[in-house]
């Protein structure tokens, strides 16, 4: 099987875990980009790469080029490339595959998980969603991504922006109430341990039940007194608000549920 | 070690796992209460139980009384009990040890976990809350809780209130949060299964790390271009009201947990 020279713009969580797992599986990493050197030089000598911090410095050898700095600046950085990649491909979840459209062969290379540098985490298990401008630049993609993971969609942009923003919710807002829970705890000196079992085993349940299943609690269940407790109890507008707001929205997934 | 004698007044889903694992420990489950009395005959036959249905056949010989009914039904259910229990405890998160004051053995035994009859799950790490009107009662049932699970605490009615309500946030509105994930992921005929491993990486990650501290995602960093782009994508005035309150809420305690 062929082994791709591969180039990586970003040193931030994403490019990291990309980096690393592509090295493990004998990839040669040829570059690594970061704004900041240090940042570069800390992942490229871990994968034995050339750290640059100008995409002027890009080299035009390398098989597939992956994207992996913010999306906001997306298009700023590939704009800077004066040459035609091979290949070159983002990992942005909400960014669409046209951004890089000025190229000959593009596409998109999306690993749905939550990312963070300092925490490890199996890429067998991680879904990556692929787009690409031709059958040939896909099949390219799609066969990184099967070296990487057992779990590979391919989707167009309409779809991920729909997985991104489905993500926000399944990751940043439940971890947000994780959060607040965390928050409401503290204020009666508990310490947020005694949630942690709750909280995989929420995550556990909507493995093989449904989530709309597996609701329990007072809102589910229409309980007035224990709404009306728990208000009392959080005593800050916009807790108070937020509590209302996801209760009456939990009663009203239900109601149209069983409709 | 002393083995007591239990009954245990409602077969849902924290009374089911109640007596089977006490029932594995081999306490002598004496009787199950269900107003329904094939529910309290499934699970009196797992436990060799008698089944009632009526509280008037309420054996006085058990040396402590769970009361696993919803809530909203405890004073009424233990309102008809016209003997004085050696020992009585409800387990619920929401209700005030007082529920329990006509009595003169009385506690609460309140498991942090969401319990589905139809899922397992192991008892050994669920939190058991611990209150009593007597230290007597309190080390009869902490030693219960011990015998169950390695996790125990004591905390007043005040506390597992707050508890509780902590536990809604991070149970049932973080399951409403995949719940949404999941409507808008199936009107773009994508399966749930892509957002499974997040999930579970969601509640892996707040094992070791404050969730405030593993918050990602465009209202963490304030990305407004995508946050502006998911609200067009939502195109549903609830859901948009729900996305905009909580991503500010994201944004709020950043600003604040850094200042």
């Amino acid at each position: 099987m062929q082994k791709h020279k591969i180039s990586i713009l970003g040193a931030g969580n994403v490019g990291t875990h990309l980096a690393l797992e592509l090295y493990k599986l004998d990839y040669t990493v040829l570059q690594i980009f970061s704004r900041d050197i240090n940042n570069a030089h800390t992942l490229a000598n871990k994968v034995q790469a050339i750290a640059i911090n100008s995409i002027a410095d890009l080299s035009n050898e390398a098989d597939i080029i992956f994207v992996c700095v913010n999306d906001s600046v997306i298009v700023e950085v590939v704009n800077q490339i004066n040459f035609q990649p091979k290949l070159i491909a983002h990992t942005a979840g909400s960014v669409s595959i046209d951004s890089l459209n000025k190229f000959n062969n593009f596409g998109v290379f999306y690993p749905l998980q939550s990312f963070s540098k300092k925490t490890n985490l199996d890429i067998t298990t991680v879904p990556f969603c692929i787009e690409a401008n031709t059958q040939a630049n896909k099949n390219t993609l799609i066969s990184v991504a099967k070296r990487l993971s057992d779990i590979v969609y391919e989707l167009s942009s309409e779809q991920r922006m729909q997985c991104h923003l489905a993500a926000v919710f399944a990751n940043n807002f439940s971890n947000h109430m994780f959060a607040i829970a965390e928050q409401l705890l503290s204020k009666s000196q508990i310490p947020f341990d005694i949630l942690k079992p709750i909280i995989l085993e929420t995550a556990n349940k909507v493995q093989s039940i449904k989530p709309i299943l597996a609701q329990t609690g007072p809102a589910s269940r229409n309980d007035s007194e224990t709404i009306k407790n728990h208000l009392q109890l959080l005593s800050m507008p916009d807790m108070e608000k937020l509590y209302s707001f996801v209760s009456k929205s939990i009663y009203n997934m239900k109601i149209n549920n069983n409709k």
